[in-house]
Parts: structure tokens; sequence; C-alpha cells
């Protein structure tokens, strides 16, 4: 940080720089952005980041972030009730929607178990998924956690749980990606994508 | 912004798209990371965002960024007042500090001319470093906009205004940079290199 005099400019660039993929570099031109936004535009944008604290908080269903008691797709008619596709994180919710495909609603871990970095089931939301299956409604839960040790892992400790409920519980599909080259692919991708072959 | 029925979560991700550099995908990252900040940390967080905004105005003789009525440079008593350096940013200043090796002091126009982008002398702090000089404790003055069309006819625009005064006016030597490979060099870098040549 040598150089910046600026106590208040040091302590915006040390602020960017602690976020993710943001370099010094980085950090400083967004302090500077910051910097040069209008005072009303600095106002506003320190707002958002407050009220982003104050308002989302988590769907009392799914977990979910929400600004409300339940989330828009818990809230909806139109969504399949009896499956629910576990994922890891928000954000993979919005790819699952862009998707378009599927119908039925979701449950956000919001992490992944993994004893490396003291994170276990109670850490995650383990027990608000069990607590939504003893309601009965629920039928089918794909895991869709990420397909690495961790993703694998959870989603091999959450089956065990629901298999004796009764429910059916499938996981994601392996394969080679859409698009991509097989020249490319890894050798445990490719095996997992002979091993799911369809006969067409 | 399909699929974000979170609107403050969007709201939050919409400003960090705004910033340079920072695309959509960044952006949402950069925006879970300030939702999964603590709150304390997020008051903090805007808070130093306003902080920024509040504290840091221009140094009354350099027009650097500074909390108080001079910045540091200025206020010393160490640097020679009869040397300025122009600059079009407060980050040029961090550059040449960095080489321990100006004493001099700056004075930072805060943009080039560019009529292109309606920008004209009156823009950039010309008039500033006018009434500086006016003083009549300057002798000498090093252009070190930067080495682009508009940096350079800033330069020479300033340049001009200066000579009359009886101010010795200098431009930074062009050439090709320390470190860097010729093979890479572009001619007009290579060809000033040539101009610029030095007896050894």
């Amino acid at each position: 940080m040598a150089g910046y005099n600026v106590a208040s400019l040091a302590r915006l660039i040390d602020q960017f720089e602690r976020m993710p993929g943001i370099g010094h570099k980085s950090a400083q031109r967004l302090a500077f952005y910051v910097l040069n936004m209008k005072k009303a535009e600095a106002e506003m944008f320190a707002q958002t980041i407050l009220d982003a604290h104050e308002k989302i908080k988590k769907c009392s269903c799914c977990c979910n972030l929400a600004e409300d008691e339940l989330c828009p797709i818990c809230k909806s008619t139109n969504r399949d009730k009896s499956v629910v596709c576990v994922v890891e994180d928000p954000r993979d919710v919005l790819a699952f929607e862009r998707t378009h495909e599927f119908e039925g609603t979701y449950h956000v871990l919001h992490g992944v178990i993994s004893p490396m970095n003291g994170v276990g089931p109670e850490d995650i939301t383990v027990k608000e998924l069990l607590s939504r299956i003893a309601q009965g409604e629920i039928e089918e839960v794909i895991m869709a956690t990420n397909p690495t040790v961790e993703g694998e892992a959870t989603a091999m400790y959450i089956s065990r749980l629901l298999k004796p409920m009764g429910i059916t519980v499938s996981r994601l599909a392996y394969g080679v990606p859409v698009g991509a080259e097989l020249e490319y692919a890894d050798e445990v991708t490719l095996t997992r994508a002979l091993e799911g072959r369809r006969t067409l």
C-alpha cells in the first residue's frame, strides 16, 4: 500500500482487494471508480449494500435467497412441489432456471460437507431438507451438487439419509459437456460418459 | 438479469456490473461476496465508500487527492518545490513515487484534453497549474502525461502556455521499456528509441 497517503482511499482499495478475483490493480481501479462517482451515486451504492444485507434472507422452505418469507419459486403454484433439486449455491438455482426445463422446486444447501474446511452436515441446510421431506409432499430428490469430490460426498451423504425415507434419489448425469471437444475431455469424464452411454 | 427475483440482489449485481472491468459473472461473484459478509463488515464497507467521498478532496496546491488542505507531498519540506511533474491521474503520482527517484512535486490534471470526449483545457486543472506557476517558485515543469495522442496533445498545449512564462518544460523520454523484447516493440516506439539514442 506504499504511496497511499490518503487513508480513506487506502481503506477503500483494501476493501475491494479482499474480494474474490480482485487483485491490487483492479482494487485500485474500482476504488477510483467509486471515488469518481457522483455523491448521490456513491450513497446509492452504499445503500444498496446495506439493503441487500437488510432485506435478503433465506426462503423458509428451500433456503434460497428471498426478500419475503418464501422465495418466488416456492410461492409459485406452477411448480411441481414433489420434485426437489438439491444445489450447493443460490447461483446454481439460476443456472437451472436458465434452462427453462426444470419445473420442480429447489433446496439450497449453502455449501458442501467438507471436513478439510471444517464444514459438517450441520453447517449446511440438511436439517431443513429433512424437515421438508418429513411433510410428505416430496417424492423425488435430484442431487445436483457440483461434480467435485466434496459435492459428490455431500450427495452421497444426503442420499443415504433420504433413501430410508422412501424417497427416489437421483444424481445429475455425468458425461461430456455439449459443444466440447472430446480431445480435451479428461479421462474421468470420458469414463463416466462411456458408463452412462445410452442406446440410440 | 433473468432469474434474479430478489430485487435487492439484482440491484447490487447491477452496481458492480457498472464498474470498469467487471462483467456479469464477476459482478455476481462480488455481490454474493458482499451478501456473505458479516453484517458489521457490510456496514463497514458501505461506510468506507461514504467516507472516501466525504473525506477525500483535492490538494489545494497540486490537485492530487488529499484528506487535508494540502497533500503530504506538497506539505513535505523535503520535496523540491521548483520542479513539478504534471500527470493525468492520481495513480500516476503513485507510479512515480514507487521509483523513489523523483524529489520534486506533482500536478494532477485529472484528465487530458480530448475534444472527442468534450474535455477542454477548462475541464482539467490547467488553470490551477498556471496560478501555481504565477507564484514564481517553479522553474521546471516535466510533462508526464501518457504517451497517447491525447496525452501528447495535452502536453503540447500546456508547454505552449508555459514557455512564454520563462519555465523549462520537458517531456518524459520515449523508448523501449526496460525488460521488454525488441521483437515485440511497435514501430513508433522503436523509431522514438532510435531518435532518442544516447552516446555510450
